[in-house]
């Protein structure tokens, strides 16, 4: 009951139904009536009002960065550090296998708990509830985003950090590709002429392996940033 | 000028500011200022709004089906064909070259803007007015949406269809495992006994070979069922 009521006080939220509350906590292991539609819909309300707080924030960002950006927030990882942070865990109703098996520290459990919250806010009081909702609990995250970076991949995080520096792009060879037409293997290595850095990678296609060789090169580079 | 007066009375919106649905009108091809950021607010807030509906629809529906339900309500297809009974092909605005190679009829190019009006809308007139829209736009796809049906897997259709009928379950055998251990090929039958009725399926998986041999017996079975 403490747990709760603390829970109540972090959400500063005043619920007319409470029992939405109690369904947004229940696991599908505790009971039928549990939070997975509520789940559904937190998710749908969730990530419109993230994307509706990237697009303000960043009146600039093309479309494929907002959408780097915010998978970045909706992501179970993210959702399961607020849910922890509102020790949602001491507060959710479990099935006993479940409790056993430590379910009230699980990511997945913590995050979909997280949306099913946000859809209960939502059903209780609207929009605009459910909105002030999620700019509280994002806020911090939304503030130290930063969109040059987050979500990028490695080819792209190296390119910039080359150019930067006034430094020739790297340079990809496909050194072999072997196994059949159908599930073939490429090894490509990643060349940067002015730095003498060469590293390779491995995948299943030449893209995949083009980004673990840039991978690899991008981390060398922060190593030696660092030392 | 005519075309987007009508798009305007279809709408049933009168937006504040004009530039908006001009913007969700112009496609990448044709300017800077185009549709996509818009197309990224359209489609976060359609999806919640699709989502919301479903849920208040069908209070008792899990929430697999109610995902599966909102992924045939926003597809490419049912947008462009939105697009299409709204004309909004004429009022596109395109770059050269996608104007003479026909983007104004490709479904992408129409679902795209589609989702951008509903971003603008949502700018425009808040929370309220992209509901409103949203549900004008869709509600006769709503009315005659089958949570039975729509969006379910070959398998489990067949399973209901016998089922309904009380005839006992199909029977699915692996018939040969060919290629290598990371790139195998699974072909697999489905028997119906009763019914004296076998398909074949092949894929990558066991579960994919078996859904496609589960689909050509249901289209044997719907086949019959129309002689």
């Amino acid at each position: 009951m403490y747990s709760l009521n603390n829970l109540l006080r972090q959400l500063a939220y005043e619920f007319q139904d409470k029992n939405l509350l109690t369904q947004a906590l229940t696991h599908r292991s505790h009971s039928g009536n549990n939070n997975e539609r509520l789940e559904f819909l937190g998710d749908g309300v969730l990530n419109f009002l993230v994307a509706h707080q990237l697009f303000q924030r960043f009146p600039k960002l093309p479309e494929g960065d907002l959408s780097r950006l915010r998978a970045q927030l909706v992501k179970e990882q993210t959702l399961s550090e607020i849910a922890i942070s509102l020790n949602i865990g001491e507060c959710l109703r479990l099935g006993e296998g479940e409790l056993k098996s430590g379910g009230w520290r699980r990511p997945s459990v913590l995050a979909d708990a997280m949306e099913a919250i946000i859809g209960a806010v939502f059903l209780d009081g609207g929009y605009p509830a459910a909105e002030a909702l999620v700019q509280r609990l994002f806020l911090p995250r939304l503030e130290n985003i930063d969109p040059k970076s987050i979500g990028k991949d490695a080819k792209s995080l190296l390119q910039e950090f080359l150019q930067g520096r006034k430094i020739d792009l790297p340079e990809y060879h496909v050194l072999a590709t072997e196994g059949e037409a159908h599930c073939q293997t490429f090894r490509v290595s990643c060349h940067i002429a002015k730095l003498q850095m060469t590293a390779e990678g491995k995948g299943s296609s030449r893209r995949a392996a083009e980004q673990q060789a840039a991978q690899a090169v991008y981390e060398q580079l922060l190593d030696k940033g660092k030392k």
